[in-house]
């Protein structure tokens, strides 16, 4: 594929695309709404017609319990790669409505972006796809590689139907790689791959003494209190440099090579901008790493949830019967969520006073994610973005988890390739969600140039 | 007064005085529950004619926001002290209902009891008042003491309107001493005077950071999380010892007299018993102190309530905004609460890290209250129990705070005298309330002989 006949192409049927993509970003496919259950099936039937429209083959609807799977492929590469496409057709909810400029589901072009719900957040990114497959197909007969293309509607409620359906048709989903964008690239021109993801343990850690809340009259000073207990014990988990202190907690942390290191430390980064958008008092975390590693290349545990006792308006004047924390680590690459949760459990054991009963309720987990960054899917992608944007592209991780993932990686044995074209401040859970036009275009581009380069890999 | 005399008196009128109880204890009435009004007013009109009928006069009924006080008086011992007698005649709810044997206002002697809502807690100790008078005055015409008498309805619902009562009917009130039965004896045929409550100081602890909770994958590690460094303040609220650790807690405790200790040592207590009624898994407190000087001349933190971030079902990967805790300090005679709650917000000013907000929010407080052992008042009741009981009176002191004693001593500036006849587990807030009978009635002759010791002090 030329490159510049590509690039023209695209840019020439600028208007059409942004036409097409608003009759997707019109429909209100809210999966967290039930009222919205007919824009649901109107919106995977649409893109079902869309894809047929531009030549991908096997268009189906997969019916759930909950909303529509699209399936589609293109098939007539012999020998070659089978590229698997994720994405999804729902969106986040549109309320507090008033704080929107231009309505949720009217699609208005103002300055660099086009705004509206779903357009960064996932229907824009999932569409860039269909307009590379159409894109290559009116520039170049054949396909160099095989597509097999997955659709969901229920991302924004936590994909409960994919993960069963994934492990079902492993046979139908059977790729070499799996390429996602439905993430952010780290800031505007700065084409981006993430390559890692951290994974999660979750556990609840109750301390009871009790069994029923004490007069603190009565009581106070001659029992244990739950609640101080708890918070004894949590206090106990980071040291004074903000490590987490469970032993042997950091054993299986890969040592991060210096280059990697190097690569998060070029990223522009700035204390002002982190804190502008935590609204945190100020960065704090492990000494000897930067905020970014901090998030990407460190585990750490923070307490989700806590509670015990009286919590109403006033005073009460008790002895709480038990007190609970929600407690969650995320995890790096090699660290396993069940060898956490058993240290976590068995440091606890160890620390725990006998004065009080205290348990360890385990709840869900999920593995890290790494795809090697010299992959050589992962190199494709970056020989795609470097032409498409002119600059070799930055390598971030993430660090939260993207649990379709970890079930792709998992159920097919492939390798996940998050290719964002979103940005990070473009809004996609809050009001006026917005997508700037020149990497939709740029991104259109790059999917489209990747169909060369892994078919050469 | 002859003892003998009496004695005989109130025995020989045993059947007649629980006749008599039984039908106040017969009145629902229920301060808690709004469908009790016409029962509270009932029971307050049904104890103003008991009152007149023994001979107390200017009865009279005070109309409140909530439920009437019930004045009645009887002075006519020029020169001799005024005695102000507190009771309250309204019983908490009886629910669950299923779990009384006999039902609540059915008022039943069973083995050594009498089984009714209310015979303990107060109505049955309010009624020994009033037949104490009765018995001294058939006995006697002639009372050596003026005597007062405050009933309230309100005490299980906060005692809201008598505070304000008191501090506006101070020359209706005065009194040389208080005395209120309606407290617990230390255990059966243990003649009990409670000289001493702990005061209290509380507030809430909240720290906060980031104006919303955030995503803990894409901040957690980063930022400072509110709950952790909760957890982090109250874990350095205390020592290993169990000691408060907040500078110059310990500054105003008074040294307790070592015979004052021998006193609480000589006390029957068991770390099993103390355990059948805590239902604590074991005792625990301050080193160096036994669970009943813990709990009685010992000053305590406690944590009352905590909550923070997610707190429903399952799990959510946030960061807190903010967490809070309801933290009390139950505080011993000459510490001031205010002075306690200032070293309070100066220690977590002290500690607290500059990567958060912290801030303390003074609630309500209370002062320790002590009546010295050796007040002419206390030797009085000390000196009517001895002699109806055949043995020496233990001297307690109290956990808790009652804040109408405090509402007492600093509005009338008289000292108050805990004379309970109630035992520890008479279920007063619980179904099968009771009251032992043999208390009962020697409670009638200890009140009765009290007015002898105190015109003679």
């Amino acid at each position: 594929m030329d490159y510049s006949k590509l690039s023209l192409h695209v840019e020439s049927r600028r208007d059409a695309f942004l036409e097409e993509l608003g009759s997707i970003l019109r429909i209100q496919s809210i999966s967290a709404d039930p009222s919205k259950k007919g824009e649901m099936v109107r919106c995977a039937e649409t893109i079902s017609e869309m894809m047929r429209s531009v030549g991908i083959e096997n268009v189906k609807l997969f019916e759930t319990d909950g909303n529509p799977l699209v399936y589609g492929d293109h098939i007539h590469a012999a020998g070659k790669p089978t590229v698997l496409i994720y994405g999804h057709y729902d969106v986040q909810p549109v309320d507090p409505l008033s704080e929107w400029e231009t309505p949720p589901f009217e699609p208005t072009v103002r300055g660099d972006d086009l705004y509206a719900r779903g357009s960064t957040d996932d229907k824009g990114q999932l569409f860039i796809h269909l307009k590379a497959f159409e894109s290559y197909k009116q520039l170049s007969e054949d396909l160099p590689i095989n597509l097999k293309y997955i659709f969901e509607g229920e991302e924004e409620i936590g994909s409960i139907h994919l993960e069963p359906f994934i492990r079902s048709h492993r046979d139908l989903l059977k790729a070499d790689v799996v390429v996602i964008s439905d993430t952010a690239m780290y800031g505007r021109d700065m084409p981006t791959i993430c390559y890692a993801l951290r994974g999660m343990a979750y556990l609840e850690l109750t301390v009871e003494n009790a069994p029923i809340d004490l007069h603190s009259g009565s009581f106070g000073g001659a029992v244990a209190n739950p609640a101080n207990v708890l918070a004894d014990l949590i206090a106990r988990l980071h040291d004074e440099r903000g490590r987490v202190t469970i032993p042997h907690f950091y054993d299986d942390v890969l040592e991060v090579p210096a280059e990697e290191r190097a690569e998060i430390a070029r990223l522009p980064y700035s204390d002002e901008e982190f804190l502008r958008q935590s609204g945190a008092v100020a960065p704090y975390g492990e000494s000897g790493y930067s905020s970014n590693e901090r998030l990407w290349i460190r585990p750490t545990l923070d307490v989700n949830g806590i509670y015990g006792g009286f919590t109403g308006e006033g005073a009460k004047t008790i002895i709480p019967a038990r007190a609970t924390a929600k407690i969650s680590m995320r995890l790096v690459p090699n660290q396993s969520s069940e060898k956490i949760l058993d240290l976590f459990a068995a440091y606890i054991r160890q620390i725990a006073p006998p004065t009080v009963k205290t348990t360890v309720k385990k709840m869900h987990s999920g593995e890290p994610a790494l795809t090697p960054i010299d992959h050589p899917a992962v190199r494709a992608a970056s020989e795609s973005l470097e032409t498409v944007f002119g600059k070799k592209p930055f390598f971030i991780r993430e660090g939260g988890s993207i649990p379709e993932v970890l079930t792709f990686q998992e159920a097919l044995g492939a390798p996940v390739i998050l290719l964002g074209f979103g940005l990070p401040d473009e809004n996609s859970h809050a009001p006026n969600e917005h997508l700037y036009l020149r990497h939709f275009f740029d991104g259109i581009k790059t999917a489209a140039l990747l169909y060369d380069k892994l078919a050469r890999k």
